[in-house]
């Protein structure tokens, strides 16, 4: 009633983002009725291209271009596809690619296994893996799923079902966080650390 | 290369938001595309909206709808117009009006001087002001600019301006912050506290 409708419409879609309260969406959409129109028409203009101009690689199930059937990634001539890496999100391949030491091809889940919130295999893209693999055999298949509690029960799910596959399947490793502190490493993590120690080379 | 276009189209644009850094938008970013189109189409829309139905009241230029020449507020019957509060944005009119403890009217300035960057008496609403106390006197005018560096200079140079009005000019308490600790208190606010000290009534 104060605030005028329009304004108000667009606070209301801003804070039914992720990590956007209230008080932030005030913040954006102020700035945005200050600001010239620009800013406001590139954003709707890339929010209304966002579903209509992105579809999924149909061998990772990664997010591309429309038209593309095989992502950038799965079409690169100078990547390993017998190395495959299965992870939760597309995020996480964005992760994985920034650290440059990632050669081989991805598999993006959507999501992990989860049975409180009702998430099943059927839910992700694990038939699609194990389809792919009958195809075109992989020699490792690498489990980058969260060290949460969804992502290890998706890794252990993944294990049995590609247990047939010939690979070899491993997981990325757990231990202390570069740079981070003994002191402050938690129980869990500080355990994993232990049991995974290695020798060190001279 | 990596990330399709359209998602870095949208990462970018929401990259120039305040307070969006790029791991926001990213994380903003996949979340519209994981989730289903209602939420993009109507983010889309509102901010298509935004500018186009909104206008600023022609007293106390706020952001009202458009269509309208006064806002909800300069246009209420119950509301005291010999009482003006002085405001530097329109979200400051709405932290004000969320007290429930001001019944008169505002306007707002659309900024606060600074010489540093650049803005003077004419980039924001003071013209306005002075114009509208010259058709309308007013009993008395709060001065509610910030407590900053800028807020302050917009205050003395108002209160120079406004001299003449025959209005009483007024200015928000300084002290210490209800529930704030003394021991926390920084040096100027404990200064302001001490300073403004008052009389406890029996």
């Amino acid at each position: 009633m104060l605030i005028p409708e329009p304004v108000q419409r667009l606070i209301d879609a801003f804070s039914r983002l992720p990590g956007v309260g209230p008080k932030t969406a005030s913040r954006l959409t102020f700035f945005l009725l200050r600001g010239d129109e620009t800013l406001s028409v590139e954003l709707a203009e890339a929010l209304a291209g966002l579903k209509a101009n992105t579809a999924y690689c149909q061998q990772c199930w990664n997010i591309t271009t429309i038209g593309r059937t095989l992502c950038e990634i799965c079409d690169h001539p100078r990547r390993d596809p017998a190395v495959i890496c299965v992870v939760e999100e597309p995020l996480d391949v964005l992760a994985l690619e920034r650290t440059g030491g990632f050669e081989g091809h991805y598999h993006v889940l959507h999501g992990a296994l989860s049975p409180i919130e009702g998430i099943g295999p059927e839910d992700i893209k694990i038939a699609e893996l194990v389809e792919r693999l009958s195809k075109t055999p992989a020699g490792e298949i690498i489990i980058a799923t969260n060290p949460s509690m969804e992502g290890d029960a998706t890794a252990m799910y993944l294990q049995q079902q590609l247990a047939g596959s010939g690979a070899r399947i491993t997981r990325l490793a757990r231990g202390l966080p570069v740079g981070g502190d003994l002191e402050y490493a938690d129980h869990n993590t500080l355990l994993r650390a232990l049991a995974g120690r290695q020798e060190m080379e001279e």
